[in-house]
């Protein structure tokens, strides 16, 4: 099917088909990045602003290349070195921003709806980049995109999310995607951080993690914020590490072919062991490399491209 | 009449003429950016060097983007991660950047003279994009676009600029322009912020907001700087707004066809009325809308362009 | 004889023949730097990462203007607004640099040995920005494309470097470089600072500034650390300028034709005589304009260019 929509703000929202529609133009654009010359002239001439009011390296970058690549021009706009401390509004530096003829704005807040937002209050294309603890839709679509590369499809795969789940935006978008998708989904982690309540969202929710990755095909953690131990979400980041963090015990106890996830930047030592990061049945480097493709595809259908035959590569 | 000028320093040493060329430029160029390619090669493999010694977020993304649309190559150069914390002079800087063949440097700074002073030192081209309480010249040239375009002409209409005009380079440069195209520029606020002086700039200076902006075509507002408050150069915020900010009832009492102007970042509450901001009187986000093509402009000029004519479009 | 490293870690593993073959192909660069349009397209679609990890200006804006003028695509990370808040290791941010298919990474950082181990755990090819105390390769590079260009050739030449050379990358990159082109190097500066050890690179050392200036034909001085004062590696600034300052005085007692080299940012009346950087024999300028010309060389010829013979001016 052909893509129609105009903003990327949250995975919720979108079909299967729209999903695999991405997915399938990501797999052309991947190519793009092998070559020698890693550009097409897609968005030559367009205007893409990042506007990044919550810190953020590895999304920044990602984003940045992908518009590279794609021969847009860039403006970066992040919250320090800007006129938030001057106290104006979101609403008002987008109507800016949308003054300028930007094409693209691409978002990251700390409020959960920020998207949504700007995307009621201008003409520009919004993609969400991740906001507050709602959706990062990209995230969860390079991760469906990374798992149906190295197991062929989705639909069936036992798939478990391990860690902080409740103020987890990346959680979130996995759970939307890979539930449309027909996976089945498993939530684990500390009580505090992986409430019952998920179920309603078509998962199974447990806390013993022996029983969670027990059958798992896709074993994906999430990064510990370590904020959340001041506010006593859970004990210490030690006792984490004892009784959820993925090890050499832990892993031996899975199926053979199971695989390893995660968004990335990675705490070695914490929520997971730093050999079974670098291990072959790691995706963590893999998952970098398809966001980029991923990202590109977005750009490239938010901005008219209706599917993967439309790619030059 | 073709440009000559090699830098843009200030509006007090351009004629009106002058002023004319840039704003009849800037029309095309305001085309280019309503295309979906919003590209010309003429600033293709010149360098321009953003140097922006003071924050600012607007006036250096439009600066950007004018350049990114120009293809030309920029660097961005700020205060904080640079090599003035080391103690390296602003001449010795700019010898650098000349020393990189910059063939432009856009310059803001917080000490009044620095573009003059600049362009005495080095070859490049410099553009002044604020310096101190002296001018902000391109911000003048798209209040007037943004006038000629709505009023059709300049000459005649009174324009009232109100609020800090004392320290405000924006004023200043306004009044520049302003005069020399013919109009009658009124300037109001509190008489520590508005001395009479002024009156020999040409301009109409009372401190009564009623009686300034009863026959006002253009009521141009200021950005209230709450700091002045700190210095005691006007009692609170909350009064300057009772005394001074433009709200319904005070509009109501102007020409129905008055127009309102603002620099941004605007202070919704504070100088202006949040609704005021909004409706179809406002010409706020038209100024952001035009400072970039008049930006566009500016650059293509300096470079060697000679008027409108000349611009591919 | 025509290039095939890989990186550019460190001038210590250079031959005399790679050397100069960088020096033939910054010559043929410096042309294209001098041309109304500063650009080839040596590197399109190829993606070069600035990865700085402390802070930088002059160099970093060289290379980014190298990099943009050779038509790369180019992504800045600072450590400031990064992952390393976050606790990511350098091992972990370069392999993520390298799944997102970066083809050069230009490396800044504290620890003596970045760039190396860089170059060990990634496939990019890793350009050396100044490595702690240990090297700063493409400085070198720069200063001796720039003796050469002045005084036709380095074998042979007295070379007096002054300062901190026991800190200074500068100072070790530049021995390695002129004792391998066959200057003759002498090293002063106080005792703290200059030990006799470094007479084991070929060097004379001498605490005599005088004595070490007398015959030189170069004389490069080395910017003053301030914060070696607090460590009590020298008395005062005042102290350090009345006895290793370059000034009129001292100057006059060199050979007529000596010339001056600074790396910058200079500390007017410390290291050096105000005037005395300003004047005909000081090459502190042409430093930087070659510095662009050399980084545009070493990228040209690590992208798989083979000598001066390929640039297309």
């Amino acid at each position: 099917m052909s893509w129609t929509k105009k903003h990327l703000l949250d995975i919720e929202s979108l079909t299967a088909e729209e999903i695999t529609t991405v997915l399938d133009t990501a797999r052309a654009f991947k190519a793009v990045g092998e070559r020698a010359i890693k550009k097409v002239p897609a968005l030559r001439g367009k205007t893409v602003v990042n506007l990044f009011i919550e810190p953020s390296t590895r999304t920044r970058i990602s984003f940045e290349l992908a518009e590279q690549r794609l021969t847009a021009d860039i403006v970066n706009f992040s919250a320090d070195a800007s006129s938030f401390k001057k106290g104006e509004t979101l609403k008002d530096t987008a109507k800016n921003l949308e003054a300028l003829n930007a094409d693209f704005i691409v978002i990251r807040h700390s409020a959960s709806g920020a998207a949504h937002f700007l995307s009621r209050v201008v003409k520009s294309s919004i993609i969400n980049a991740g906001d507050g603890a709602h959706e990062h839709p990209t995230q969860a679509l390079l991760d469906a995109f990374t798992i149906r590369e190295r197991k062929g499809s989705i639909a069936g795969l036992n798939v478990t999310i391990l860690g902080d789940i409740l103020y987890s935006r990346v959680a979130r978008s996995n759970i939307w995607a890979l539930t449309k998708l027909d996976a089945k989904v498993t939530l684990c982690g500390p009580s505090t951080l992986v409430p019952k309540t998920f179920e309603q969202m078509g998962c199974r929710v447990t806390h013993n993690v022996d029983e969670a990755i027990r059958d798992a095909d896709i074993i994906h953690l999430l990064r510990i914020q370590h904020e959340r131990q001041r506010k006593t979400m859970f004990p210490s980041i030690g006792e984490y590490t004892n009784l959820f963090g993925l090890n050499k015990a832990r892993l031996a106890k899975t199926k053979p072919d199971s695989l390893i996830m995660h968004p990335g930047p990675i705490n070695r030592g914490v929520e997971i062991d730093s050999e079974i990061a670098d291990c072959s049945r790691s995706l963590i480097l893999e998952q970098v490399t398809n966001g980029l493709a991923v990202r590109m595809a977005v750009l490239f259908l938010l901005n008219g491209g209706k599917g993967p035959g439309e790619v030059i590569s």
